[in-house]
């Protein structure tokens, strides 16, 4: 499943669920992150979001698309990140 | 469609590009916006948008997912936006 995760959440955690995002998706721009996704890894990623933030203050949204077909993305502007591989 | 939005502008462009993204779509986060579109209300957006930014500078990225079925979304944490009708 092709997965984008937005978050806002607390600056002094911003280095953090970057750090955690980076492991699963391609930084795409500030709070944005995209990518492929097995349902195990979605599973894992979501469990360590949950752990990580503060739920009661920041927020973070995951749209899970099935199918790479599913989503059609259009950049106006600055491609701001390379899609390598996920390191 | 299911479309969403994600800008990163210089911070003197966000007013307008919040102003304009309103009368579209949902605002669901800082520089977040999602919500149904129809083919026409898609190119008037995408249009204003490129007529709005600076393209050397500025990157937006926009998401279609054909169909609302086609897009899971989950919020974890805050869920900073109250989905009512786009005014």
């Amino acid at each position: 499943m092709f997965v984008i995760v937005v978050y806002d959440t607390l600056a002094e955690r911003n280095p953090r669920i970057l750090k955690l995002c980076r492991r699963y998706l391609h930084w795409v721009q500030r709070s944005v992150f995209q990518g492929e996704l097995s349902a195990a890894q979605h599973r894992s990623l979501t469990h360590s979001i949950k752990d990580l933030i503060d739920t009661s203050y920041d927020s973070v949204i995951i749209y899970r698309i099935q199918g790479p077909h599913g989503v059609q993305t259009q950049t106006i502007g600055q491609r701001l990140a390379h899609e390598g591989p996920v390191i």
